[in-house]
């Protein structure tokens, strides 16, 4: 690695480690920070003296736990939140697998950086702040059908890019993305890793349907065949990957180094994030699925990753917008675990 | 009807009728006011114009198509929202039906007042006052397996006390309750509109199992057999509800009138709304199911109104808390439909 090591100061580093090659980061998943059991048992002692019936906040009360395990502090809060939205373009979109024109996505970089589009108002809503980062957006990644999607320095400067978004001190991060073609991308992501047949892992995207989802299909079939001697998880990033993902892919590693939990948007994300699982099985223990996407491979994939979605929707945007949304409920288990009073402080008779 | 007769501006209640018998409130369902088509209309038009892949936004489309309708305008909006939690004490505790001592439901109204409730940590999360009243909690309803739980003016109060609760020009209302032994009440309704077995519609509440489950069962079985003459939704919630139960109803009329969606919590609020459902089947066409609870009669009873719960996060306290948790979902329906640029406004591509 580079010049700016991993320096740590109570187990949360403090400057970002920089990334050159995909075996920089492939030492960085075989060491990454345990979750902090001391303020995770300072949640599961606290909630059971909370003034509710035992369990009867659901799963808000495994994401309080979960909150403070991995910030690392109780209690846990979910107050500085940040969305980060990455763009990239792709190559693979001139074999046509997209209802909308390549171009949609810097048109649509600019809509982000106007406020219109649905991420800014989402955000807005969670108390978030916004971040765009547009990735060499004129210089799409290659075909991936022909050729490996990145070269291993492009792959490793992207991975860098996203690494950077995370900041000391966040209580949460939302990762999402845009790019015109990457829903290809992710089922030929999920297709490499997890096997079955292509068209389990390619749907419509932003509407393709018909022939051209049956011509979808063969390009995700096609990308995944060629690279097949792929060796791991983020060699299949790189291959079948965007720089989009490789950043969400960055944005993960980091914000396990600083103690930030991360809440994963939908099937992109969720592919970017599966290269990271494939090759260290706990290395998403500090993630968790914000919403089940509509795009159908994205349920086959939770279930392959073993993760639960917070919210079911029928939202298919990408974005970070069912991450955005879901982390409204990340800050109503904070709220509840850290301000509720206790029975002895409230004066309230506990269970019979 | 008493003298605050029904006045409407455009379609819209100015001044609440005064419920003086169930008859009163039997002529309110029958001529309850219909959604705004205009309004809904608009929202029709604008959804398929804004910056995103037509539909990709899910059930957050449908929402604010919900919302204009119900609001009786365009955009909608979800920023003047209220929580209220109404309480009640129910005679049926005498058979042992909780895990909790009754005691509780005060103890629980003055912890609502002192801010250490979950319901207080939610409400604030999402921006929305929070009223809580309590319902002559000194004075427990009548035991329902030896008589009707609430006399017809008794029980019309409590329906008067709900209506009075929903305030002109609010966007959203959420209803909750908290009544030791309420879960029995809710279970013994909806056993007597949807039939069935009593073991079917009784669950844990707030943690009973084992012989105290199965004698919780026979206590509705026994409630509905007494009331097995009870002509209608009106007359089952006088003698199987409970104060908190009427109320409920009665903000759900009121909210109606004045063109304000409301979000129902729970099984407890679930069972209040059926009998409106019961003898109006449009009663609750304003409303939306917040949320699927864990207690198990809940999903059967959504079933059976045919709601689709926007969240199923395993919550199961009442308090209006899972209804609290989805008004974050609303105002991010909201804030997207009337926050996003169009296509034209943002210059960007629309499908191919």
């Amino acid at each position: 690695m580079g010049a700016g090591n991993l320096n740590t100061i109570n187990g949360v580093s403090q400057n970002m480690p920089q990334i050159q090659s995909l075996s920089d980061v492939r030492a960085l998943l075989q060491d990454l920070p345990a979750s902090d059991s001391k303020a995770q048992n300072a949640a599961q002692e606290r909630e059971p003296q909370l003034t509710k019936p035992p369990g009867s906040l659901g799963r808000l009360e495994e994401i309080s736990e979960w909150l403070a395990a991995w910030q690392g502090r109780h209690p846990p809060s979910v107050e500085n939140t940040k969305v980060v939205v990455f763009a990239g373009n792709h190559g693979v979109t001139a074999k046509g697998v997209s209802a909308f024109p390549a171009e949609v996505t810097v048109q649509m970089v600019a809509n982000f950086k106007g406020g219109g589009a649905a991420i800014n108002q989402l955000s807005r809503v969670a108390g978030a702040k916004l971040e765009v980062v547009a990735l060499e957006l004129d210089n799409p990644t290659k075909d991936f059908t022909e050729s490996p999607a990145m070269g291993v320095a492009e792959c490793a400067a992207a991975i860098q890019r996203g690494m950077d978004v995370v900041e000391d001190g966040m209580d949460a991060l939302c990762i999402g993305e845009m790019g015109i073609g990457n829903t290809t991308s992710a089922a030929a992501i999920c297709h490499a890793i997890y096997g079955g047949d292509a068209g389990d892992w390619t749907g419509p995207g932003t509407g393709v349907e018909g022939d051209a989802l049956a011509a979808k299909a063969r390009v995700v079939a096609d990308g995944v065949a060629f690279h097949k001697d792929a060796k791991d998880g983020l060699e299949i990033l790189r291959c079948l990957g965007g720089r989009e993902l490789a950043a969400m892919a960055g944005a993960i590693i980091a914000a396990r180094l600083k103690r930030v939990p991360v809440v994963l948007d939908g099937y992109v994300a969720g592919a970017a994030a599966a290269t990271l699982k494939a090759v260290h099985p706990g290395a998403l223990d500090h993630c968790i699925a914000g919403h089940q996407s509509a795009e159908p491979g994205h349920i086959r994939l939770l279930d392959k990753m073993e993760m639960q979605p917070l919210l079911n929707l029928g939202m298919r945007l990408g974005e970070a917008s069912g991450a955005a949304v879901a982390l409204n409920i990340l800050k109503c288990a904070a709220a509840c675990h850290a301000g509720m009073a206790t029975f002895g402080e409230a004066g309230v008779s506990d269970k019979d």
